[in-house]
């Protein structure tokens, strides 16, 4: 991939492209789908978990990287969930999705929505300077809407 | 690691962290920060590529989608960089982050700060329906950043 990605870069001509077997991207292939939204669901994960830990005190609590981390888990929070809408991968191999993702959707949707609402919360508690134990409690209830989600639509 | 979300999710008790090796984020453990912006680095390059592919008729274009990906990519461009600043990550293992990096950090910053430029300016045509042509000149432009940073910072 990293070679095809360079000289993607460069140019961007068809040719290249003649072998779309390996070109597809995530977006257009069932198994890249998968580890698509499992690597955006990795880098959410690690802003989140990062935002506990101060909470809990297992890491230094500094309020600027608190922010920073808050700002890119809001980011992320959005970006996943392109990955379960592509062919094949509804839910694809190597993946604790389950089938009732897509079964109930709307559903899906209605959690992945409340968790953005909830990590803009969160973002904006943080940028505004808020104390420790009003982060700790948007960083809870982030918590339960992953927990809800999990609940439901992972295996175990 | 799966397991230790899953329990993180629920309550956040500080009692689950007593290995906190394994408890360490990318932000705080530099094999997880060379993952974590390779992770990043992969999702933002799957919504860059297809908005290449459509923009070559690899893929059907369609304005919609065209620009979802550019928003996803625009968020993207915001994230990899702090897996850039982990202690012990400079360049880490299992990476093809060059050196040169650290010793010209503000130029790195500079590059990818340009990336953001060039991405918030495609989500703003994309999302005002710009024609296909001005939407291929707008990747172009960011395929160009992605490139020179390439050139200079990443082996080979």
């Amino acid at each position: 991939m990293k070679r095809l990605f360079a000289l993607t870069m460069i140019s961007l001509p068809v040719s290249l492209f003649a072998d779309t077997v390996t070109a597809k991207t995530a977006f257009y292939d069932a198994e890249k789908a998968v580890t698509y939204r499992q690597n955006a669901l990795n880098v959410m994960y690690h802003n989140f978990k990062t935002m506990g830990d101060m909470i809990k005190g297992d890491v230094p609590f500094e309020s600027e990287i608190f922010a920073e981390r808050a700002s890119d888990f809001a980011a992320m929070t959005a970006i996943p969930w392109a990955g379960f809408q592509v062919e094949g991968a509804m839910p694809g191999t190597n993946t604790d999705a389950l089938p009732e993702i897509w079964q109930n959707w709307d559903d899906f949707k209605q959690h992945y929505e409340q968790l953005q609402t909830d990590a803009q919360n969160l973002k904006q508690l943080a940028t505004a300077g808020a104390s420790r134990t009003e982060l700790g409690q948007a960083v809870k209830t982030a918590a339960e809407s992953c927990k809800g989600c999990h609940d439901d639509y992972r295996a175990d």
